[in-house]
C-alpha cells in the first residue's frame, strides 16, 4: 500500500487509462467471454477467488483461457482508472490460425515454406518485432507456443507495427511435436545457439525451413533445440555474448531471403 | 522485488529515466565489472544479499569498489522506471569517447573502420539494441547525436545487455559535419531507406564504413541523409513497409559482417 501510495504521488498527473483491448470489472469480461474467440487472457486479483469470479474462471477453463493470477499493481495498470473489480481480460486481437492454413499459404504462392517458431518469447515489444520481421520476409507464418511466453497481447500488436493483422499466427499446445510434423513434412529446422558448429552465413537455407527463435534469456528450451536439424550460430566478436532475440530473429529471415533471392538469380 | 518486475514488464518503456550514467539489474552491473574501470560505485537493496547479489559484492571487493546500501526510494530513483533487482551501479565516467577514438581502435585491430551512427533514436529500448549488436558484430564505435534522440540512460544500458560499457560510445553536437569529416578521412557512409534503388545485399560493404541507423518514425533526417554516399533498402515483402529500427541495424551490421567474414576468405 505504501508502495502504491508513492507511485500515485509521482504518477498522478499521468494516471493510466484503460490499456488498449483490456475490459475490466466482473460483467465485461463475462460479457468477452460470451463471445467466441473473444478473450485472450484473464488476470485476476492474486486470492480473489470469490463470488462471479468463480463463474469467470470456470467459463475460460470451459474455453481454454489462459488464466493468470496478479497483483493489485499490474491490474491496476492493466485497467487505469476503471473499476476492475480483481478482474481484466485481454479481447483477442488475432484469430489464430492452425499450422496447415501456414503450409497451404506457402504452397499457394509456390514458394518453399518458410516459417517463424517464436520458442517462449516473454517480452512483447520482441514478439512484436519478430512478427514484424516475418511479414516482411515473406514468412508464411509465426507459431507461438499456447502456454509459454506471451500471446498476441496490444503490446504486441503495437510492437508489429501492426504486422499481427497480416501474419499468419498458429499458437500450439505442444511445440516439439508440431516441429516433429514439421520435419515429416519435409521441412529442415534451424534454431539458433550460440555454442553451435555451424555459422549461420554458411548453411543452406533455400529449402523448406522453420527458423526457431529462442527465448530472451536461456535460448531454445531443450526439448526443441532437440528437434532442430540444423543448430547455427550467429557469429560474435564482442563482449557480450548474444543479441536481442528480435535482432537475431532479423539476421536470421534476412540470411534467408538473402539466399532465396541470389538462387533465384535475382541480383 | 516481484512487484518491481511486473512493474516494469508492463509499463511504458519510454517513461522519463534518471540518472544516466547508471546501470541497472543484476546481469548489467556484473557486465560493467568485468571493465577494471568500468565502475564507480555499486548501490544494493538493503538487506537483498542473495542470488547473483553476493558475486556482484564480491567482484566489488576484489576490485576496490565502493558498494553500498540503500533503501527502495533510493534505488527507484536511480534507476528510473528500470528493474533494477535490489542493485545498480554509477558507471565511471569514461563513457563517451570521440570519434578519433573510434578510428584509433579500429587501426589498433588493423580493420577497415566499421562505425555505426544512430540517427535519433528515440526509444530506449531500440538503442540498447542497436549498441549490443554494434558490440556484438565487432563494430568499433557508436555515435549518437548530443541533442536529439535518447541517451546512454539506465533503459538503453539494460537494454543493451551491458554492452554500453564495452562499446565505444561518442556523442557529438553535428550529425553532419561528423558524417562530413568521416567521408574526409576515407569512409563510405551508408544509410537505409526504403525508396532507395539499391539493395543492401549488392552492395559492397567491405571497406571503411559509416553505417547510418534511421530513427523509429521518420528514419533519417534529410541532411544525414544527403551525406550518405550510399542509400540502401532491405527488400521488404509484406503488408508493413519498414523494420523496426534494431532489427534493420542487425539486418545491415551482419550483411556487413558476412560480407567481410567472405572477403578474408573465411568459409
Amino acid at each position: 500500500m505504501a508502495e502504491r501510495k508513492r507511485r500515485s504521488d509521482f504518477e498522478d498527473r499521468n494516471k493510466p487509462e484503460l490499456q488498449e483491448g483490456v475490459v475490466a470489472g466482473r460483467n465485461a469480461v463475462l460479457e468477452a467471454l460470451k463471445r467466441p474467440e473473444g478473450v485472450e487472457k484473464i488476470f485476476i486479483l492474486r486470492g480473489g477467488h470469490e463470488g462471479s469470479i468463480v463463474r469467470i474462471i470456470a467459463l475460460a477453463k470451459e474455453k481454454k483461457i489462459n488464466v493468470q493470477e496478479c497483483d493489485r499493481v499490474k491490474l491496476e495498470f492493466l485497467t487505469g482508472s476503471q473499476n476492475h473489480q480483481g478482474v481484466a481480460a485481454y479481447l483477442r486481437q488475432k484469430d489464430y490460425c492452425t499450422v496447415d492454413d501456414i503450409l497451404a499459404c506457402a504452397r499457394e504462392r509456390g514458394e518453399p515454406p518458410l516459417i517463424v517458431v517464436a520458442d517462449e518469447i516473454a517480452d512483447p515489444h520482441n514478439l512484436g518485432a519478430i512478427i514484424r520481421t516475418a511479414d516482411a520476409c515473406g514468412a508464411h507464418g509465426v507459431i507461438i507456443p499456447r502456454h509459454r511466453g506471451v500471446g498476441v497481447t496490444p503490446a504486441v500488436s503495437k510492437s508489429s507495427a501492426g504486422a499481427v493483422v497480416h501474419v499468419n499466427i498458429a499458437k500450439v499446445t505442444n511445440l516439439s511435436q508440431t516441429l516433429a510434423e514439421l520435419k515429416e513434412k519435409g521441412l529442415w529446422v534451424y534454431g539458433t545457439d550460440g555454442a553451435a558448429r555451424d555459422c549461420v552465413f554458411d548453411v543452406d537455407l533455400t529449402g523448406p525451413a522453420a527458423i526457431v527463435i529462442g527465448s530472451e534469456g536461456a535460448g531454445m528450451s531443450r526439448l526443441v533445440s532437440e528437434h532442430c536439424d540444423f543448430r547455427l550460430k550467429i557469429p560474435m566478436y564482442g563482449e557480450v555474448n548474444s543479441l536481442n532475440a528480435s535482432v537475431a530473429a532479423g539476421v536470421l529471415l534476412f540470411e534467408t531471403v538473402r539466399q532465396r533471392r541470389f538462387s533465384k538469380g535475382v541480383l
